[in-house]
Formats: C-alpha cells, structure tokens, sequence
C-alpha cells in the first residue's frame, strides 16, 4: 500500500529501519559548532575566544572541519561538521571582532546535536506488526524513506438484513407494517470504522431456504458474514437453522446476557480456507438482534473487535471516554450486562430512556455507560465512565 | 452527498422527519394485541378470557380489528390492529382452548406498543446542522426514507513544505544534510482525520520569492493554507515575509506560549471571496515550526479545530482519553502551555523524552498531557488527563 493511502491500514509485518535516522548529526539550535573541549570555564566575565572558519548550510555537506580554537556557524537542523562534537547556542555568543566570536557559557560533548541514529539505528523496528497507522507513523516512515508499507486486506463483512417487513431505504412510501432498513447503513459505517469493507448482501426474506442460499453464497468472499435479523417470530430459530445447515463447527451460542442485545447468535461456519487462507478457521457469522438499536449496541461490543481481530490489528485503537456522574439511580438485573445511553452535560451523564425499537435513543447519545452483570443497578451520583461515540 | 458515503460528513442544514416514524403503531413483544381494559385484574388465580380473532403477519397491514373481548395474535414489529391499546407478552398468555386465550396479567394502555411517532413526529428535526455524521445517525435517516443529506465540502487544506534541506520521501539516497519531507504526509492525515481534504502543494526552497509566489498560486483554490518551514536560520522571518506579501488582514500572531511549537505563525490572507464564499473573511494561514514533532504537536491542538470551525462543524467529535498516575516529576516554565508525549501501560503514564527533531517520541507515544500555563510542573504521582492517539 501506498504510504498515503495507508492512514489507520494495519501493517502485515514490522516495519525496520532501513538505515540510520536522521542519517547525519545535526544542530538543534542556531550557532555555531565547536569542541565542547574549547568552552570549559567560559562565562560572562571570562569569555571564551573562537576563530569562526566556516559557515554550514543547509541541506548541504559540510565543507569544513572544526579543530582547536575554531567554530563553523550552524542552522537549527544543518550537520554537524566533522572534529565538533557540541553547538553553543547563539544566544552565548557574541561576535568580539570580525571572524572572531566569544562564547559565554560552556557546552558539553554532545549539547545542542542530534546523533546520526538517535531517532533509529539501521535495522531498528520503528513500527511493529498488527499496528494501526497513525498520522505521526506515516511520518516516522516517510522519514526512513518507506513509501510502501505491507498491510492486511481490509476484512470483507457481508451484511444481510433479513424480515419481511423490512425494505429498502429508498422506499419513499412504506405500506403499513413495513420499515425502511435502518440498520444494515449503521452497520455498514461501524464496519467501516472497525477497518473493514462492508458488502450489502441485501434484504433476505422470513423463508429459511432464501437465507440459507444466501449464506452460501456469500460465505466463499467473506471474512465475517453479519445478519441483521427480522423482528418476526420465529426468524432467530430461522437464522440459527439456515447457519447451522452451513456445515461444522456450527452455532456456538444462541442468547448472551446482555442487554439489549440478549438474542444475539454467535457461528462459525465452513472450515476450507477462507479468503484470508486461515484453513483452521471457519467464517464467523454475528446473528443480530431485530431491534435496530439492540443490533447497533451488541455490535460495537462484539462485532467490531472481532473484524480488527480478523483484519491483524494486535491492539484496538483507544475509543472516546469521559468519566461523568449519574443523575439518577439505574436499576439493572444481576447475571446481565446491561448497555445504558446516555446525554453528557457539564460532567453529569443522563440515562436516556424508551424501548429497543427506537432509534433516536441512540442519535439523541453522546454515549453509553455499562452496567456490569454482577450489580443490581447503580445509584444516582455514582461516577461512571461513558464510552462516547466518535 | 449519497448516504452510504456521508460516514463523518458535516450536516449544512438540520434534517428533518418527512413523516412520523415509524409510522404506524408497532408491538414491542411477541403475544396479543388486546383492549388494556379486557385484562384489568387478570391474576394466576382468576385469568381473563379472551377469543383469538386473527393474526398479524409482518410487513402486512392487519386485516382484522380488536373488539371488547378479542384478541389478535401479534409478532414484536407488528402492526396494531384497530380497536387495540395494547399488547399482552406471549408469556403471560396460554391457550385455554382452541381459538381461546387466558391472560394472567393485566397491561395498561400503551403497554407493548411504540406509537406512530415515538422514534420521530413529522416535522421533527431528528439530525442537527453542523453535525459529524456517525453511524447511527445513518441510521436514523435510512429509517426516515432520507437517502441524501446537504454536507459541507470538505476545506481544501494545502500544505506546502520549505527548506533547502527537504528532499521527497522517496529520495532513495540522501546526500549528508538532506532529510526526507515527514511532516507534510503526517500533516495531510491529520487533515484527513480533521475531515479536510489535503492537497501537497510541494515542497518550495528556501527564498522568499518562491514561497510568496506558491501562496498566490495557492490561495484562491484553498480553503486554509499551512506552511511546514524549514528549520534554517531566518526561514521563519522569510514565511513571514511571503505570507504578509499577500495581503491584508496579514499576520495575527508570530510566536505562542507552547513548547514545543513556539515559532508558529497564524495568519489571515486574501479578503476576496474564497472558495467557501465567506467574503468577511481571508484564507487562514498556518506557518508551523519546522521540527516535525513540533509541527505535528501544535497542528494538532490548533490546526484540526480550524480544518474543522471552516468544515461547518458544529461541535468537535470527543477525543480518546484516559486518566493516569504520572509516573515521574515534570517541570515546567510558567506562562507557557507544556505538551509531553507519554507512554501509557497500568495506569501509569511515563513522560518520553528527546529533542523536538526526534520523530520516534511520536511513534512511541500513546497520547500527551499538558501542563497549564500558570503550573510551575507536575510532580510524580500527580493524576494527569492523558489525550490518547488513535
């Protein structure tokens, strides 16, 4: 991948430093170059005296080279010329006749320069495997002169949405009963955001046949196959039949203690090689809840880890949170985690409240805060942490 | 801009509901739609009867009406039958005889049900403007039939970088004192993740006419400007010079109380009408230090909120951070904003040292902290906010 293309790509293999970094020692201030040995016991009152021999510029080689008594004037950045081992600020420095400076402070070995290899020696692992890229990476790299770097294919996640009262989003008139599909756009976006590409598998009808056709279907190019169920009867055991028809190892769990979120189906199917040629591994199939926040909320804990996971991320970037204090008490059942939105305001997060099936729950967050399965709930004025939406 | 691309586009006009959302009355369970009054003082002990007198099939409009006594079968999304207030849990329902219904529990009106404009009234604003679109709020409008949205053109943000020593990233061999450009590929990510769109203006040498001439050819096709100079002696004086030459407003500031990142320049340039149409104002100008970390540091803190104001945005999407133990004293001078890359490993947050050249404190760095301008430094132990990378 292109290094401008490869902003949060995740490296396939560490990337080392192909020679040392900066290359050369430089000045980090404006002055002069000199032997630290020449300034010892300078001061305001006893100057030390410097015959200026030479001026470096920058971007080119020094022409010059310092020895006993002599300074090279030097830029912030320029390189140091070979025998000085220190640059005097020119703030310490005052020019005492034409080509002679005095120097009003000592500078150690080393003082005011950059080591040839101090930002990386040759060899030296400057970006480690699995690590999504960030801005300050690609600089570190284009500094070392690596303008490709080897990347994980992004995972390829297929999203079917599936009930028969689910339509396009482009349906300008629903008929009664019917709704627009809400949920496969936001799934899309956080499959996006978790570094994969989303494929719209489409609407799949309530029939067990259609969707296990499907399936089949999308199963050889996909990485992770999401189905975001219909809210009708009966189509969870549906969707668990049509995954379970796919072959070995099958279902591994049907319900999660979560809420909202509980009917969640977790699978693996199909053990040949996938796409990604890791033959040990079938496709990881998500079943989602019918509620389209229910969906939205057990993806972002379950689904996104898992396509960083696939797409060779070692580490989840960090995600936005803010500590911020309950306003009011949250009951909550034990054995359960329960996933609460909330408003924040001047450090005091507000629990939004109304049924699974609405959806302006989740527009009118900034946030959730998670009520763990061993407590009965939360009292008001608990400090909470609240993950926020970025 | 068509949905499905308008993941973390900023709205240009509030959107508004076309109609009530969902719609239509829904059940938010599994069971009965009943008239809530038929099951007052229902009981284990003493259950209503009711008489089953159709069914509600998804994505259909129900065919059927609830008198006083009837009951119709309903799926969780399903349309209310007229003549029902409410729905009864499967749970709390058995069959007592074919076509005939108990009810152990009683509901209230409104119970089980959403109503037609609980998620959204008509009219309604469901996303503000000025808003970073996220993924639910993609959501939200695929559900209301919104298929497009008025956004703000992303700022087009040229960056220009300076200096004699400043060769291409892909410059294979580096003659002593030449380092590859770092910065202007770090600086166009952050542009990216600011949500402006990032143009190379190149790199210009080290004279003052160049660079002048490269911001007239720049400004009318810009929507901010910024500047990575080169670190040489008066290159900085030079920016100065090529930015003032173009104009009034002209320069704001020379100078900020920072470290790293005390050279910046802001500047105001060119009063036409730019690219925005914002006649009242110039085309701001970011001239920025020219040690790579220094640069990076204060684009962060003072670029990306700008890319951001001129990109339409409301209010600035969270940052990731944490709270950690600083692990070692930190001075500081007063009158001046502190910014220390750190590590972050078990809540404790280690201070990364090295000159402002080095780019590898960057890479190494999980977040920074800041140290106020009135603070005098930090001792260890001190519990630090640290703003994550991610």
């Amino acid at each position: 991948m292109p290094l401008r293309a490869a902003l949060r790509r995740v490296t396939a293999e560490p990337v080392r430093a192909p020679h040392p970094l900066p290359g050369f020692a430089r000045s980090t201030v404006d002055g002069y170059a000199v032997r630290a040995a020449d300034t010892y016991g300078a001061s305001e009152g006893l100057p030390g005296y410097l015959t200026v021999t030479g001026a470096v510029r920058m971007g080119a080689a020094p022409d010059v080279t310092v020895t006993a008594g002599s300074a090279v004037s030097m830029p912030t950045g320029g390189a140091i010329p070979p025998g000085a081992d220190a640059v005097v600020m020119i703030e310490y420095t005052a020019e005492a006749m034409p080509g002679t400076i005095e120097v009003v402070r000592p500078v150690a070995p080393g003082e005011g320069v950059v080591r040839a290899d101090e930002d990386a020696a040759e060899g030296q692992q400057i970006i480690p495997n699995g690590c999504v890229l960030r801005p300050q990476d690609l600089g570190m790299l284009a500094a070392a002169g690596v303008t490709s770097v080897r990347v994980h294919a992004r995972p390829v996640v297929t999203i079917f949405s599936t009930g028969d009262e689910v339509v396009p989003p482009d349906t300008q008139v629903l008929s009664p009963g019917q709704v627009r599909d809400a949920t496969a756009p936001a799934l899309a976006a956080l499959v996006a955001d978790a570094g994969g590409e989303p494929v719209h598998g489409g609407i799949v009808s309530d029939d067990p046949g259609a969707l296990e056709k499907a399936l089949r279907t999308a199963l050889p190019v996909s990485d992770v196959i999401v189905i975001s169920a219909g809210s009708s009867v009966g189509t969870r055991d549906e969707t668990a039949n049509a995954v379970a028809a796919l072959g070995p190892p099958g279902v591994w769990c049907h319900g999660l203690a979560i809420k909202p979120g509980k009917p969640t189906l977790l699978a693996e199917c199909g053990t040949g090689p996938g796409r990604a040629g890791t033959a040990a591994f079938g496709v990881p199939v998500i079943g989602l809840p019918g509620n389209p926040r229910s969906a939205l909320v057990v993806f972002r804990l379950i689904g996104m880890p898992l396509i960083r996971l696939v797409g060779g991320c070692a580490a989840p970037p960090p995600e936005p949170s803010t500590r911020a204090t309950l306003s009011r008490d949250l009951a909550s059942a034990t054995g359960r985690l329960d996933v609460v939105q909330v408003k924040v305001s001047d450090g005091v997060a507000t629990p939004l409240f109304g049924v699974s099936a609405l959806l302006s729950v989740l527009t009118e967050a900034d946030g959730y805060i998670m009520i763990p399965e061993e407590a009965t709930g939360l009292d008001a004025g608990t400090e909470v942490e609240v993950t926020l939406y970025a």
